[in-house]
Parts: C-alpha cells; sequence; structure tokens
C-alpha cells in the first residue's frame, strides 16, 4: 500500500448533527472491521476443518485476534492508503486483501462483498448498541419529563391554530411513544454476517473444506464475530442493509417529532419551551437559539432521501452482484447512522435540560379567552341546539365568549356557568391516563 | 355537496404497472372507508354506552353498515364532489362530515384525522390482503420453478462480468428469500384504527360518555373494523404509516431484483430467460420485450422516492396535527399501494411465463472456455504456487486455459484434469442445497 | 380496442392540492396530445415530401388536425380503454397504434417513445404556459403587497427567535424575487419535440423520404406542433424531462417559501397573517385553518422527491430506450405537473386574501421590551467598548434594556437616547429601498 | 478554541468514486473560504468608507489577504478544532468569529449565514471550474472518439432486446451531447455572494457607512471575491443553491449514461466495449471489472435523492432564516460535490481508455440473421402490403429471414435482394450526420 492518506477527507465541520460520535463510524473502524472479519474467516475455516481450539486462537492472535464480540485494532494497515488504493479497484477489500497476503496467509474463497458486507454489519452492530442505549437513557429522561408535567394544561395546535387543550406531559408521552417504538425496532434487526463466495455458492469453501464442512461455515463465521446467523448469502437480497436503514429513519422520525415541537414552542411568541442551553448568534447578542432541536431537524429533513438510496440499492441489484448499486450504499448508510447516532446525542441533551416556562403556557392557554375550549360545547349536553352552539361562537368573534355563552346557557335554562365550562384545565381528557400508560410501560421495560 | 366530478382526474393512462388494481384504492374506496369508520364510530359509542347489541346494529344499519369487516358502499356520496370539496377545507372529510349531517346524527368527537386516517388503514388493511394473497402464490410459484431448474448450472455474473458458476435453480431462490422476508414483514405490520379527538385527548368523548368509557372507545372502535387498536393516538407519531410504507417499499425492492435479473437475462446477446408474454413494439415488428418486467423495474425505481416523502412527512410532524406532513402523506401513499399491487401482479405474469433457455445457458457458460471456473484453480488444493496459479491465468488470456492447466498439472504431478475441473457444472457449491432450504421453508410455510 | 374503462382511477380525493386543474394533464389530454402527434408527423412526412399545403390540410383534417398549436381532440379514442391496453405492451402508444391504423394510413418510422415523448412535451407546454400566466397574475399582486406594507416594521425571526426588525413589505419582495426567478426558468425551459425513430437514427425516414428530406423532419414535425426543434433526438438524453422538473420543483420551493412564512405568522399566538378564506374544522367551531398555504406545503414536501425520480430515470437510461427508466418518468413527472398547478392556484388565493393584522405586529415587535434592537447597540458608534455593550445586554434579561443602556449611554457621556436607538422602526436599514427595487423590477417586467 | 480534533470525521475509504478529489471540498477548503469572506467583508467595508487602495490592501493583507480571487490559507484557525466548537452553536461561524475577534477587529453586521453562504459559493466557484476544464476535455476526447467509430455499425437496443442498427460513433456523439448540455449548464450558473445582516436588511452596515454606502457593500463585497453580486439577500431565497444542484445533478445524469452504456456493453456475452484499466477481483483471477462505470453509476444512484434534500431545503426555508432546512444544505451539497468531482475524473479515464471490440460488435449485429432490420421491411417501399411483411416476419421466426424475404420479393416481382436489404451497415439512417453536427458543434466551442 502506498503511504498516501490524501483521500482522507475530513467531513466534520459541515455536519455539526453528527460531530463527535463519528468514531463509530470512521474509515478506521472500518478498516479495524474489515480485518477483523478476515480473521474471523480464518477462525472459522479452522474450526470446520476441526482443528483444536488452542490451535485456531493462536493461528487468529498472529493477526491480532482480540476475543469474540471485539475488533481487530492492530493490524497496521492505515485507512488512508487504502482509501487511495480503493479507488482503481472500486473497493477496499481488494487492496486490503492484497495487503493482507503480503504478510501471511489470508483467505481464499470469500469475496470482496463477504468481507464489506460484514465489517458494514459489524459497524452497524456497534451503532445500534450505542443507538439503543442513549435511547434507553432518553426514554428514561422523558418519562420522567411526562410525569411531572402530566398535569400541566396547555394549548394544544392543529394547523398552526389553538384546538383544544392537551398536557404538557402528554405530548412528551407521545414523543416518547414514537421513540420508543423506534428503539424496538432497532432491537429487533437482523444483522448477518455475509459469507457466499464469488457467486453466493460457497463453491470454493466446498473445494477447500468440502460440502458438510463448507454448509456450517457461514453459521460459524457469524459466531465468530456476534453477528446474526444468515440464512443463505444476501449479496442480492438487500433487505438487512434497508430495514437497518428504515430502522435507523424511523429514529430520526420520532426525533424529528420532538425537535419540531421544541422548534416551534421555544418561539419567541410561543416560549412555553426552551433548551437549557441555547446556541449563541454571531451578530445578535441577545439571541438563545433551540440550537439543538435545529440540528436535530437538519437530520431530520436529510435521513428519508439517504434511506430512499438504500431502497434504490436494494432494489436494482442485479446478476450475482451489481454494477453500481453496491457502492451506492456503504456511504449512504454510514451517514445515515452518523445522523441516527447525533441526533440521539442532541435529543439525550435537549430532554436533559429542557425548560418549561409555566407562565407562557398559561398565557397562551387564555390568550383566547376559553374559545380554546369552543368544540366542549358542542360536545357537552347542555341543551342547546348545534344553531345555538354555532351562534355563539360566532357571536363571540369579539372575545367575549363567557358573557355570550352565559346568556345563551340561561336562556336554556341551564345551571352550567362558563367559567367552568370553558376552563380549560378541566378539558384535558384522558390525557393524564395516557401520560400513565406511556410511563408505565417506559417503567416495567427498563426494569 | 355539489354535483361536480371535474376534479376526479384520470391518471390510469401513464401507469401501466398499477393498471386494473386501481380499485382497492379508488377514490370510492377511499369514501366507502371514510363513511365506515363515521358509522364504526356510532356503534362504539353506542356500545360503550351500554347499547343493547340489536339497537345498535339497527342503528348503524341505517347508515348502510354491512357487518365487521365490511365497508359501507351504499352511502351515495359522490367521489367527485367530495374531492371538489375537499380543496376548500383542505381535506375530504370536512365536507363528508357535513354532508352526513344532513341526513342524520353524525359523529361528535372525532376529528378530520381520525376519520381518515381509520380509512387509510382499512384501505392498507385491504392492500396488505391483496398482496400477501398475490405474493403467496408467487413465492409458490418460484419455488417449483427454483426445484425445476435446481441443477441447471448458469453463468454468475458480478459487476457485469462472468464470475464463477451458480444455477438458475439458486437464482430463482435467491428471488424467492427476498420475496418471501417482505411478505412477512407485510404480515407483522400493525394497522392500528386512529381516534384520539381533536388534539389525542379524547375530552369531548369524555364529555359525551364518561372517563371509563371513552378509554374503552377506541378499542372498540378499532374492533368494529377489524383494525390494530392504538396503543394511544399517533396523530404525530406516524410510525403506522412508515412501517407501512417500509413493507410496501420493501416488496417492490424484491420484486425489482427479479425484475432486473429478467430484463437482463432476457438480452438478446444473453437469451437465458424471457417472458412468456412480452410486449410488442409499433415499429420494430420482430420484438419481444420483457415488458412486465420492465413495467416492474419502473415501479422500483420510483418507490424509494415515495417512501421518502412518508418519512418527511412523519419526521416534519409538528404540533398536534402538522400544517402540510400529514396531507403529504394520503396521495403518496395510496401510489405506493398502487406501485405494490401491480408490482406484485406483474412478477406473478412474469414467474407463471418465464422460459428458461437451456441452450443460451449452455453456450453462455462454455463462452470462457473454462475461464469463469479459474476461482476453483486457486481454491483447490492442487500442488500449486499462488504465483503459478497467477501465471496460468495470465497466460491463458487467448482462452486455452485447458491446454496450459494441463501443463501445470503434468509438471506439478497432479493426476487432475482440466476437463474435469473446468467443467461448470462441477462447481455449484452448495446451490442445490441452498434451493432445498429456500424451498423447503416455502412448503413448511404454505401448509 | 375494448370498451374497458376500468384502469382509468380517480384520485382527485386524497390530493386537494391539485383539485381543480387536474385536465391539463388528465388522460383524456394525453391521449389528444398522442393523436395531435401522431396527425403532425402525418403533416411534416407530406411536406417534407412536398406536398401542397392544400393537400396537406386535407390529409390531416381528415384525422382531425385543427391547426398549429391545437391538440386534436375528436379522434373518438377512449382514455379508459387505451390505458387498459397498455398494460399488456408496457406503453399506450402501441394500443393507439393500432386503432389508428385500424383507421387508416398513419405512421409508419416513428417509435413510441417519440410519439409519447412528444405528447409529454405538448402537455408541458401547456402546463408551463397556465404556470406562467398565473405566476405573472401572482407576482403582480405580491408587488402591490409589498409595497402597501413597505415600511411596516415587524419583528424578523432567525432560527425561531426575534433577531432584528424587517418589515412586512421585504418579506413579501423576498417571496417575490424567489417566485419571480422560478418563472423565468420556467419562461427559458427548452420543450423540444422527439423524432428519431426505432434507435434515434431516423433510419425508417431515410427510407421513406430520403437522407434530405428526413433530416428535415424533426424540425418541420415540431414546428406543426409549436414546440421546440430538438438538436438531436433525446431517447436517452433526458434533459428536456429533468430541466422540466427541476423548474416545476423550484416553482414550488418558492411557492413553499411562502406558504410556510403565512403559516407560521398566522399562528395563533403570532397572529400576524391570516389567509382571507380560512379553512373550517370538523370538530372546532372557532378554528380558521391557513388551509391553501397548508396545502402548498403538502406539495413542497412532495415535489423535490418526485423530482428525484426524474433524475433518476435520466441517469439510469441504457441502451437506445431504457428498460424501466423511461416508464418511470411519465406519471412522475404528470404528479409534479398537478403539484405546481395546484401550488399556484393556492397561492394567488392566499396572496389575494392575505389579511396583515397590524396591531399584532407591533405587539410582537415590542414584546421583547427593545431587545430586538439589540444588535445596533453592537453596529452604532456609541462610544461603548464590545464588553460594556455585552453586559448591558446580559444586565438587560430581566426586560429593562431601556434603563441599562440609558445609565451606559450617560455613563459615556453620549447624548444618544435608549427610546430613539431602541426604536424598531428606525432600525430597517435598506428594506424599503429592497422593497422598491424588487417591485420595480416587476413593473418594468410587466410592461 | 480548544485543540480538539476528534469531530474531523475521515469518510474517504467507503466513497471511492470520490477519492482524489476531496481537497477541493475538505474542511480546510471551507475555513479558507470562511476566512477569506471575513477578509473580503473588512476590504469591502473599507471600499465604500472611501479609503485608500493602499490602506485597504494593508489592512487585509495583516489578514492574510492574497488577492482576489484567492482564497486565505495562512490564517492558522484549525478545522477540526473549528468543527467540535461548531457542535454547541450549531455553525462553524459563530467559533470562528470568537476565533477572529480574538486576533482583532474582525467584523460587525454580518451574521454567520452572510458568511457561509458565501464560503460555500466560493467552494462551489472552484468546484465549478474544476468540474467544467474537466469536462472539456472529457466532451473532446468524446468527440474525437465519436469521429473514430462514426460509421461503425452496432445493435442498437430497446427495453433490452436488439431494435435496428446505430453506431458506435452515434452512441458517443449521444452521451456528448447530454454531458455538453449539463456543462452549458454550469456554465450559465449565478454564483452569488451573500450579505445581508441579520436579517437580510443591512441595517447594521446601515448603522456603520451610512444608507448609500450599505447599499453599495454587498456588490463591493461580492467583487472582491469574484462572486456574482446578488440582487437582495438571499437568505431563504435559496435558488442560487438549487439551481447549483440541479446542475450538478445534470452533471451526474449525462454521466449516468455513459457509464450505463459501458457497463452494459462490456457484460461478458456483448463485450462491445471494455475499460482501458478495469477493476480486478479479490477472488477471481480472471476478471476485468468495468470499475470506473459502476462508481459513476454508484453516484448517479445517489444524487438524485441528495438533490431532493436541496430542493426540500429550499421549500421549507421559513422566517428569515430557518429552523434546520438551512443546515441541512450544507453537507448535503457538499456531497454532491463530491460526487460530481469524482464522477467527472472517473468518467475522463473510461473515455480515455475506452476499447471497441469491432469483432464483438459484428458479431453480435449478425446474430439476428438480419432480422435487426426488420423495420426497414415494413419502412421501405417494396410493394408489399402490411400483412405481407408481418407474414415474413413471423414466418422468420426460426432464423431465414433472408430466404423468407427474398421469396416474398420474388413474388411481388421486387428485384431488391434480401442480402442487401438486410445489412445492418445500410440502414443506419442519419447517424453519420448526426455525429458530425454533435462533433462540429464541439469543435467550434473549444476553438
Amino acid at each position: 500500500l502506498p503511504s498516501n492518506t490524501a483521500v482522507a477527507v475530513d467531513v466534520g465541520l459541515l455536519s455539526p448533527v453528527s460531530a463527535g460520535h463519528d468514531h463509530i463510524v470512521s474509515d478506521s473502524t472500518f478498516v479495524h472491521a474489515m480485518v477483523t472479519a478476515e480473521v474471523a474467516l480464518l477462525r472459522a475455516i479452522d474450526a470446520v476443518r476441526g482443528e483444536e481450539p488452542d490451535e485456531i486462537d493462536r493461528h487468529s492472535a498472529a493477526w491480532g485476534w482480540r476475543g469474540i464480540g471485539e475488533l481487530v485494532t492492530e493490524h497496521g494497515v492505515d485507512a488512508g492508503a487504502l482509501a487511495a488504493a480503493a479507488v482503481g479497484s472500486g473497493n477496499p477489500v481488494i487492496p486490503l486483501v492484497a495487503e493482507l497476503r503480503h504478510r501471511g496467509d489470508i483467505h481464499n474463497g470469500a469475496t470482496s462483498q463477504d468481507i464489506l458486507d460484514t465489517a458494514v454489519m459489524l459497524v452497524a452492530w456497534r451503532v445500534r448498541s450505542e443507538l439503543v442505549a442513549g435511547l434507553d437513557v432518553l426514554e428514561r429522561n422523558l418519562a420522567v419529563f411526562a410525569q411531572t408535567h402530566r398535569d400541566r394544561a396547555a394549548a394544544a395546535r392543529t394547523l398552526t391554530q389553538h384546538a383544544v387543550p392537551t398536557t404538557v406531559g402528554l405530548r412528551a408521552s407521545t414523543w416518547l411513544r414514537g421513540i420508543r417504538r423506534s428503539t424496538e425496532r432497532l432491537r429487533m434487526l437482523t444483522l448477518p454476517a455475509q459469507l457466499g463466495g464469488a457467486a453466493g455458492t460457497l463453491a470454493a469453501f466446498v473445494e477447500m473444506v468440502g460440502d458438510s464442512a463448507a454448509a456450517q461455515l457461514p453459521g460459524v463465521f457469524a459466531a465468530q464475530l456476534c453477528l446474526d446467523a444468515a440464512e443463505a448469502p444476501w449479496h442480492t437480497t438487500r433487505w438487512p442493509v434497508t430495514e437497518l436503514g428504515d430502522a435507523l429513519t424511523q429514529v430520526i422520525d420520532a426525533l424529528g417529532v420532538l425537535a419540531a415541537d421544541v422548534t416551534t414552542l421555544s418561539r419567541t411568541e410561543i416560549a412555553e419551551l426552551s433548551e437549557g442551553e441555547g446556541g449563541g448568534s454571531s451578530a445578535m447578542p441577545q439571541k438563545r437559539n433551540p440550537a439543538a432541536s435545529i440540528l436535530i431537524r437538519s437530520a431530520a429533513m436529510r435521513a428519508p432521501q439517504l434511506n430512499a438510496t438504500l431502497h434504490l440499492s436494494a432494489a436494482l441489484a442485479v446478476d450475482e452482484r451489481p454494477d453500481g448499486a453496491w457502492h451506492a450504499e456503504w456511504p449512504t448508510l454510514r451517514e445515515l447512522e452518523r445522523l441516527a447516532l447525533g441526533a440521539v446525542a442532541h435529543a439525550r441533551n435537549v430532554v436533559a435540560g429542557l425548560v418549561v416556562h409555566t407562565d407562557a403556557i398559561e398565557r397562551n392557554l387564555a390568550m383566547t379567552n376559553g374559545r380554546i375550549v369552543s368544540e366542549r360545547i358542542t360536545a357537552a349536553d347542555l341543551g342547546l341546539s348545534r344553531e345555538a352552539v354555532e351562534n355563539i361562537i360566532r357571536r363571540s368573534d369579539d372575545g367575549d365568549l363567557h358573557a355570550v355563552l352565559d346568556r345563551a346557557l340561561a336562556d336554556a335554562g341551564s345551571h352550567v356557568r362558563a367559567v367552568d365550562l370553558l376552563d380549560p384545565v378541566q378539558y384535558t381528557g384522558l390525557a393524564a391516563k395516557l401520560v400513565d400508560q406511556a410511563t408505565d410501560d417506559g417503567e416495567s421495560k427498563s426494569v
């Protein structure tokens, strides 16, 4: 390998959403993962050949093997040089194998895609672990937040307009439910190793170790890496990648909803929420921007299209390895992983520091002078006809809904008074119960 | 409602992939589904109020109710007029409710989104059933096809070039596995009814029937419709839509792989496969195009971006109902459903009629004069050094690999002969076993 | 053609954004356009063969020709039947040609793609005209609006927070500039006819009329249709489609900004703008939603991904006509056209009825008690050090910026008073000039 | 700034398509560009204040200014540290300004977006120059290639099937036309500097230098940077970004067509073309993959969705600076630029080394035994009825078209002979003329 690191371009500066979490998906990590896959294959072949465990360990230790579930890191292969060499061959495995062969006996029988797909899944496994751990903390914090503000009535808004009351706790529970669902989907993912040989028949392995041993090989290989065993080679059946992409996108979707609500409710005129540490401004000293939520939103606007590319790559797979669709996957999946890692980290910060401004909440709730509870007049059994109700609402356009309503109620002989009927706090329906259900689930889960 | 059907535009002409399956997702079906949701809500409210079953049936029969799992179709609401009226209000539920109220007592308490989301899920349920039924047939036919051609060796191609041999059966098994996975994902979908009221608190229902009855209402409502019960209102947690979109896209991805292989293998120069009934040409009388596969491919190129829009809509949801994200979902999901329905139907035709041209398969397999089995020389234990093997390959560039190899084997004192070593049929690895596993699964499933 | 209209599915109901404008891109229009292309080809062949104009007119009149720039509509071909027949052949031209041949002598030499691409461009031409006309009116109305509110100071918001003052007029001018740019791009589009024959060589035409006449044919054909003459067949160089898609998307982008500002500024707490006729709610009688802006936003969230499909179709074109990429274009482009038509129509309504609430504007502008003008203190030459300024801002967190600033100014011996310095109306920079420039351009353009 | 470069993640390894061209868009380049924008602003303010040129140069030289059109590179700001610091503030300008202020007097009045947008355009200018230079070379080489193979008849394929003959030269001319159009669009781009201040009113600049000087400032600023002068601030009218994205995507689309044809025509069975230096395989020693074309195709599958994100960012812009849409742009545009740079570089290699295999071309052209010229029988005036022609084609299914046709011609009393009529070389229509036109344009342009 030439010592040319010129191609290892930095891209952190323009991606503040994912900054700080990139090492999990960095070039170095991918080189570690590819070498690990190669060494795991050595071990697996040794194993199906019936080598003694000691001998297998000795053999793989020479290549830096550190144990099942660990990445090989002391291999001395330079990521930058590998990246440079990958240009000509079209993928980094070809120069990696050449480099490793230079040093000793390394695989026959695996194809580039076996090694690279397996490396992608090794990295994905770590990304998933990191995400699930972060999301678990986030969910616990959100559950506490939701319980804390369980009964705080606030204006609900639909299509930008005040609708009826809701509660701060219910809103947080809704975020929590979406996030929890996405975490479950992450947990349920199948992340399989890949081992099929040049065209998915494992023919070279059959040649080397015979039919029966070759048939065991993919499972043994996966076990060395703590990855799922594939039911068959998946060179062109890319659901392991698209289901991963779907799940990552679902995480970002769920965080996007939280972020959209935080930025909206942080608006100067609304001011019901603020990030604990907002970002500053280079020109306007008074500003405190909901910077973390904004970065999450930027991820939410990008992720779906990245995921579309993963699906396209899957849908356009052809032959026994496609002419471009496979190559479009790697950088796209990595970027999606970076966005998910960054979005979770930022969301944890947002929730940990989220400030609730009860004065603003009360002011906003009161600002339509009871009209936010209009629906109740139509729903409650007040002895008023629909026409009467519509009249009341219409006549109250100038704001005196209480007076108009009291008059109508009196005319209808009702003892109900507007001040009770129009109290937003008394019209939050099942909000508290929904909060309890959402947070109970959380508690039972976290036990 | 005005009798104005001008907005009911036809779009079948430019979408031959989905033509013929559109009634499942037509405007009329959506009107049926919305009315059905309204009537189911009446029934559910009756039920939680403790009405007698007979009374509930009598009440709902007046609105055309036909039984659980059936759509109300005899409602007389004109889809075109409703579409025209939806423009001003932004969604079709508002004019529908106005129209229904005109006729009698209809819901209070539900919001437009409750009715429309539920209608979307009612339609999705039917789309899913249709898809699963079609995919089951497709899978069975593919399993038969794979078994029929289980041992037919053929050239595998990677990055467009002959790689090593595979079998026709293994290729079909690979299609089958991808398709089967997507079917499983369809089966596992949660398709919940939606019932939350204006802002997801069910406050109006509490007003009408009290806390405890209101809490039962969403479940009872869902049961009337044969839909899943939601754990909570999902007005802004849109995973029911995105998981549906992901699954539909995964179906199309899987069919896209089949279609890409069929179009490629139908190329005049390759000619290993042909569609039973290819499409003709307006200008070239000799042509038989793989028309169905081409239409499937057109769906495969479109679906991922439609799905991206669903994720965006989910990720940009804000407030208790968003200002545009929700509206972007409906037509997008419907188009994705149309593509899936059409792709499955076309794929069934393709597989049912697929012709295997064994003469072309044999010709192609032989065309590199044994070089397609080069990998075997490196994998087999022939007593040749790596350098020797590379030399053999290099020297055989003019095609006489058999002679060069025989010479090298003789020099190395091997008794192996090139004619055996380079026989493609003898280098298909575990292909037959992989076919059996894929098709056994299929059989056990279909029992 | 069978009389089977089952495939002509209605899709208006779930697309309120485009409802009412669909006839321009309906199936019937596309059939008109395809027939028109066929007849124009007859005329063009007649012309390059040197037929007399009278004879050409007589010949084409028999097919319903109505003159250059007009669509042939009296052809009796049923769109639904054609759509049904298109399924088997993969495109609607093949059954159309069969049907027309049934009736008389129709083209030889053109390929399906010639006719369909030309029809697509004929429809695009009409869509473009409709859009440009609508956008011109919209721009004029926006210019009037911007001038009317030219000097109305209002809070500018960045990253959701009050930043510094701007004006209502400047905001409208910004919308105007974006929209005007997109209109210019529409105007500059090249919309070429397509005529290349089976593989873009025009070989059949050479056979029929000779080299020299065949070379003139594409230009004469385009002239019959009022379309641009292509420099060469563009069967696989799809920039006419992608540039059209880019321009349509740019229109929708520009309208999306207007709509996002309107929905945001219509929020109950902000309330600076409202749509003249907002949409109602099925449950909450008091609501007035910015329904038209919301529909525009739904288009803005969908258009970019549709456009991505057009680019993919262009980028994946292969051979002399691709196996799926071409077919993915038609329905995608049509949907994008529908969105643009609908978005423009809704935007015209929004701007025509847009209500400015000056009381809310003033209230919002005043709500930070002068802090919205903080930047000015750092920019103005007040004899205060940067540290002093930062101190002032920091100490004024409780709202008494005026007092703190006056004290600091007095300490620094300045005669400037906070009440002047912090008057938002006096800190709108070049806003008025920018409005004048934007609206002058408009006037000069419209003359 | 902390000396923390941990966030500067490497991403070259998984992006072989763009490797080697990344320095143009690297983090370091963006830091250079941001500092350059800051210094240009100093110069512009000096200039509109009427400072002497010498004084302006002296002032800016202290900040490392190297002249108009040059980037400031000797500033000592560490990209990694800046990236780390950008996480909290949400963009890299805020910590950059803090760092620069630490060192001396730097701007007041500009907002983060002014500096970052301008930096983005400075980088885009360089990317554009690099692309145009590369595309010019590519076009010249393609023109030579097209002329060289101008009269080489080859099978045209539509929908994967042999259609009629074309020529190698015409196919290359078609690539050339698409590429040339995209180059023109690059050349026509407007790449404006951004200068609007906190909310696009330039209010702080008015405060500093007065109305009239402030009005000149944006133009003077742009001139310092060799960028286009914006007609107004474009903080939320993002057509400069989307038109750039559209043009970059169009370049990649055009190269995608070339790459798709190269990979298809390189297929083992077709073998009409091969890349001069194909990529190897880690497992199959005989393989020569069209590696560069495959990488171009991977870019072609990714670019449209990246461009969609740019449009979404434009369409979702809100307020005077949006809450996420702006942030989604930077990394997306950069990735699109990387893809375009890489695709052009690879395409240059492909075209420079492209090998035409005339033996395979002739073999393929002959393989349908004349049926590839079937269209001619329908187009030519042979005195045969349509039914007769269709009969001939049908009866020739077993391959003896020549004999069947000769018999029919003899029966019809024609003197034409099948061997002439069915000679593919004699049925290439205007192919040669179209090549000449395409390559003439090229020559005149390059003069």
